[in-house]
């Protein structure tokens, strides 16, 4: 074991040797340094990372240049035991990541038939000729593990030497992240005898402040499983997460916590799967309700339906919409009193019931959502300022009204708005099944 | 003058020393070694010192520890002229970038009776009680130029030391990017006698291997002003930069090369503005033109409605717009016709077209533009693929149907989609005012 790494766990009891091991992520690319894209790489490899029980201490960015990534790599390898690498593997010249990684590990470059083989079969798909700069990405170092790259042709590397392993990945997200799935992943797990394991309590109708103070007693006492609250637009994630020697033993760990979650919050959680988003989770609710649903948008322009159409097999539940900016449209498309319009003005209680009413009877939806608001930037009032938003759920002619004063730019309350549109429709269509009621703690 | 800085116009002639000052950041937040947010920061404040004229070599993410924090502050300011921090200026016991900076700088901490006053009013403004742990946010490096946070408690600091600036700036972005603005790149510009200033020449309707070739020439021979291309979907951006001793003559450099490019691309540019977003171009030509518009999704769900409803100012133009996704709905809202789904199917140049004509005569939109298509991941067929997208464009009765073949996820698909309706919704309106004619390259 190299001085680096800590070691924990070490009592008199504990005979096993359980270490964590430090990764440390490298990322190549000027357009990095120039801002010009944001650094989403470094997110993910760092997330996956921390899942499979790695610390991570330092990220780096650090441009196309030999001089200056060798400086980063070379301290890198003296304070980690893995060192990642991401972008710099292209065809061009400027791609120059695997040349310098290679020379730092001591590793020349040799043509590894079968990737010159894949570069080939991936242009002759596509029916486009390889320029000679692609053969460059067949160059691989002696003795590596090599990577396949289903979705573009620069293979993956993994070195490993007396220094530890260093692990070369393509940049664009949509190579890097199969890539990482599929062949790092596993490597990684077969490094360390220590997992962590996660699972996130996902919450909506409960505010930050009131989520962090309903759980405050739990996260100052705990510390295996640690316990943390991420705000989300109009939702808050609770995640718990526990070292320990393998999946089942940190499971074991995780579910009384979770259980406890669930007595506090109660109803207002929509899900503790990670796979599943607010949306999916009324999308299925309605499915399994056979219930169908359509949305009536005003300030929000069509975000609603496009994040619930983002759902697949949402077509079983979900058949039309309409966006109804204008006031004209909120009448002939919805059916909206013009004396509502008028004494009540479109961003109001009775102008939002009506569109959801006018929706769910003209669509003949059994779950109908409508939004108007003022998203601003310009339009607010002191008696109707920017961010006020008024949304109603109408359930088999059951309709129900909220209003919402959000705060933040144009999107900002767009997409709160949304969020509360979701969340309105999955605790309307419980109600309706007096499942539950809202409003109040559940216990 | 530092070793570490480059010169450059150093000729016999050239008089004045120029010189690219070195800038580095250092982002510190366990947060982002966990990968639980993405480091939007970097990319913000990367892109701004860009901007300003400054080279940016190395990024480094770190936690907050005060022995790794100090070890990256040593190494950056022994490679750059400025150093800037952000993140860990908070009240908690766990913030520790200003204490730890500020003893690498050797400056002691001092109460600053502005910042205690801020932070009291801050609280009061607030009816909220300031913690003991708030009154630390007053405790300031000796001598050091404070920076006033109009949107938080955390003041911003600059050290300027013998071995080169040192900046701190809190982590939340809508406190880091108002202080940058109003103090941070006023400092930096005192610093530097050298700009560099940059226009985007923004396309749509040409792929980035056709753009790329149409510039190659331009590119090999442009050394300054440079020139690269960035593909966004569906579009693709042309960034034209130049450094010189001032605003002026940058610009001067930049003029003759944008014009060349207009006379290259022709109408395909639909901008030269960086704020100007390919909706806000379509928003734009429909209004100057008193053109209403309206849109009948299926397999974008109301996304395109969304981009477009995001141009302030839209609803002078944007009355209504419909979601048909399921057969029913595009017959029951357009009026497309049974037999036409049936003998061409939903995803259809003919049932594309039907959509956009019945959009238009329903809503008496001047224009109306309509997708169908099939965004994936299932429901694709050898005769239909997944990525197959008919979009069509009625302007005042004529109707333009275009067949796309998109690749990549169902998001990637959608945003393709979405991308290519604005462009058509933009050539349609062109060519139907005989403006220009799109399908052939422009002299």
């Amino acid at each position: 074991m190299k001085p680096g790494r800590i070691r924990y766990g070490m009592t008199a009891e504990c005979r096993e040797t359980r270490e964590i091991m430090k990764v440390e992520l490298i990322c190549v690319g000027t357009e990095l340094l120039l801002g010009s894209i944001v650094n989403t790489n470094a997110a993910y490899l760092s997330e996956k990372c921390a899942g499979l029980g790695f610390s991570c201490y330092f990220q780096t960015v650090v441009g196309d240049n030999e001089e200056r990534l060798t400086q980063v790599l070379e301290m890198a390898l003296g304070r980690a035991d893995i060192v990642i690498l991401s972008g710099g593997l292209g065809p061009t010249e400027d791609d120059l990541t695997k040349e310098t990684a290679a020379k730092v590990c001591g590793k020349p470059l040799q043509l590894h038939e079968p990737s010159r083989e894949a570069i080939r079969k991936y242009f002759a798909d596509r029916g486009m000729e390889p320029t000679d700069n692609n053969w460059k990405q067949a160059m691989l170092p002696e003795g590596c593990i090599v990577l396949e790259n289903h979705n573009g042709t620069a293979p993956g590397v993994i070195m490993e030497t007396e220094r530890g392993s260093v692990i070369l990945l393509p940049g664009p997200p949509n190579e890097l992240r199969p890539m990482f799935e599929e062949s790092v992943a596993p490597y990684l797990a077969g490094l360390t005898s220590q997992v962590i394991c996660s699972r996130t309590v996902k919450i909506c109708g409960v505010g930050e402040s009131r989520a962090e103070t309903m759980v405050k007693d739990l996260i100052d006492v705990q510390d295996n499983p640690t316990i943390a609250t991420y705000a989300k637009t109009g939702e808050v994630h609770i995640r718990v997460t526990a070292n320990a020697e393998d999946k089942k033993a940190a499971q074991k760990l995780i579910k009384p916590v979770v259980k406890e979650l669930k007595n506090r919050f109660g109803s207002h959680i929509y899900s503790t799967e990670e796979e599943t988003t607010l949306e999916k989770a009324v999308a299925d609710l309605a499915i399994a309700n056979g219930l169908t649903i359509t949305c009536a948008e005003s300030c929000t322009g069509g975000l609603l339906s496009a994040r619930l159409i983002n759902v697949p097999g949402i077509s079983e539940v979900y058949k039309s919409g309409v966006i109804t900016y204008s006031n004209k449209a909120k009448r002939k498309l919805l059916g909206v009193k013009k004396s509502t319009l008028q004494k009540h003005g479109a961003v109001s209680e009775r102008t939002a019931e009506e569109m959801a009413k006018g929706a769910a009877s003209i669509s003949k939806a059994d779950v109908a959502v409508a939004i108007t608001g003022i998203a601003g930037p310009d339009g607010g009032t002191e008696d109707k300022p920017v961010g006020l938003v008024y949304i109603a759920c109408c359930v088999k002619g059951r309709t129900t009204v909220k209003k919402h004063l959000f705060s933040g730019s144009r999107d900002k309350v767009r997409d709160s708005a949304v969020s509360a549109a979701l969340g309105l429709m999955r605790s309307c269509i419980l109600e309706y099944y007096s499942k539950v009621t809202f409003g109040k703690e559940e216990s």
